[in-house]
């Protein structure tokens, strides 16, 4: 089914849009053949989708986050991602070890900051974890807002936005520049950026917000994306919220609510195929 | 559809299940335009559970609990839930703290004092927790009834209920005069007391209880609701039990077991309407 | 429906392998009679299906785990459920405690040793529990490899299989005599052996492995079959190890992904009647 809109646009934008749907696909493909080993230090309300997004895209996760176990298993993985979700002290010391182990392998790794600007003790833990340069940062507006700044948000809503991704363009921008990480923001598009280029990933639904940790999910499946192609974690980043909110549109034409949205996402990332991926994966420059 | 069991009830009794009924509808629409903060320190088990059935509902959850973060964070919440389950040692400091902020802060909070009979340890906690005077306490028959003893549980299962939530009833009333709090009892009819009312939520399956975390979902809704009638907690316990119920009777008209259920319940109390909650939802004094 | 295969196997086999479906139809109907009260100290991904599952077949989950409550609690319960993933060193204490009362209470205990080859901690974690002689121990063709030889797996994918379960047929067999456990392999074939006799469960769907805590959650319902049937852990290893894989495949014939698997497996383990499980579940001599 060929997008209509799309006939309107200029050709050259056509082209980069269906170039990085091919991208999309191929680093979906990838992510299945290799199925890449990904150790996954989350908060413990994600970990059950994180878990199951991770296998139904083809990925093997691994939950494993004690200091005893860092040093020699963090080397055997392919990615690291680290959530400060449910973030606790007696945590913090495995998630700043496992960056280190991370960096010391050249191991891509992937920092969710949930909830940044909730308390000064998150936003220096989130400060701390961000200064051991994470290879991708991805969060919400408010969440980008607050490491931009580095200041507590007094009106935080917790894991949830009180901003719109695109208000955190600039934000996000300066971030990647002085921080030297790919910087996500999810919103009703997400953007990604190094620093310099911009692009937007316009795939998804406005409902997956009412499904707890699909922010998480999503920023797992970018650490599997990124272990298959280290070498661009730009373009892995924009592929994976595609390829997400891709899933997350074909579960919406059958979902009745948050609940079955979250089962048919689950299904349509296990069962997404190139013909679709090619059609529907919707990334263009910002 | 009219009930039409209902024709032969005293027209006062009609009257006044209407008048809850409307109420309901009101909580649940305060909820879904006012999406209250309700932090919730509550157990492994029940976590992923808890935030859907938040979301679903409108209200924002964050699972944030530890004492660095509770001074900061709790002030700007809109409610408190404490839930014991999957209790230790270095948890509960956690516990008594945010419900001193939430008291201090003159914030709503509420208890789910979950296998409150099952050892000396976890009974100790509850008492102590009730001490500070939460605004709801909801358990099922057999926690209420450990708490009013103050003493363990022989036979306790657990989170499991060995107890009927009717034979529970004089119990809650003095718990309630005793303690303070707005005491709810779940059961094949959920009861909730101030220590002089009483009144029965009747919705509801049986089947809820083959899911996990239904109970602790539950009394994260009352904190929701508490959350927006703050000076009414009676009402907004007894409207939440009754709009959790009616979500679940509509799940199982499609459900094939627990698993769908769950799913079809979230579904549902996202989609809830004035007429449905107008017609089904039943409370009434007892 | 007769599965037309068994026509051609010698008659004993079909009369060996009719007598066991009646044993793993009598196990569950007893786990639904009696309901037993199994004490689960899992991993934080598996706590959600596990209890799920566990009731869903009638049993009742507690997940008790702290120090504190254990010398009281455990006692009360009649099987314990002890699984190693999201392994910390707090933890730890809670499940050598736990596994020692219940050896001192005449209970039954199940082990399950998730990625037991990841790390050299987690490794002498397993090895220690081992010591303490589960009723039953669990796992992967990887992990009961790493049990076996005592050794960190230089290849280990954590929770995820690098071996079939007929190739640790030996390593299963040995270990069972060393350790006096049962001792059961997962995989494409579910492997179970006392140390001499070996029989092959032959449930199941390959697409539970795309789910996560599956392996888990068989487990736990292990310890209820075992909790109701003691004296016989290696019947009520191999009929619950049937069941799941039973339930799974009538989850299958309606998913669509591992999402919908997940909830059709629930709800078909707790539909599960006579006639399905005497016609379909597949347990024989290896």
């Amino acid at each position: 089914m060929e997008d209509k809109t799309q006939g309107h646009q200029p050709k050259n934008i056509v082209e980069s849009t269906k170039s990085w749907a091919r991208q999309a696909w191929a680093h979906l493909e990838s992510v299945r053949q290799a199925s890449p080993l990904i150790q996954c230090i989350t908060n413990f309300v994600s970990m059950d989708l994180v878990a199951n997004v991770l296998l139904s895209a083809g990925a093997s996760p691994a939950m494993i986050s004690c200091v005893e176990e860092i040093p020699e298993f963090t080397p055997k993985t392919h990615a690291l991602y680290i959530n400060v979700g449910t973030l606790t002290a007696d945590r913090l010391p495995g998630m700043m070890m496992a960056a280190q182990v991370a960096n010391d392998c050249n191991k891509p790794w992937v920092l969710d900051p949930v909830a940044a600007g909730a308390s000064g003790f998150r936003l220096r833990a989130c400060l701390d974890l961000l200064k051991l340069r994470p290879t991708v940062v991805r969060g919400n507006g408010s969440e980008i807002m607050a490491l931009f700044k580095g200041s507590v948000d007094e009106n935080s809503k917790g894991a949830d936005s009180t901003h719109e991704s695109t208000d955190a363009v600039a934000a996000a921008k300066s971030l990647a520049q002085t921080s030297g990480s790919i910087v996500a923001v999810s919103g009703a598009v997400d953007i990604v950026t190094d620093g310099q280029r911009v692009v937007g990933a316009k795939n998804g639904v406005a409902m997956l917000q009412k499904i707890t940790a699909t922010g998480c999910s999503v920023t797992a499946l970018i650490a599997a994306f990124v272990a298959i192609d280290p070498s661009r974690p730009f373009e892995a980043t924009a592929t994976a919220l595609s390829i997400f909110g891709l899933a997350g549109e074909i579960g919406m034409s059958k979902a009745n609510g948050p609940a079955s949205l979250r089962m048919y996402l689950i299904d349509a990332l296990h069962k997404l195929d190139r013909m679709t991926v090619l059609q529907r994966s919707n990334i263009s420059n910002i």
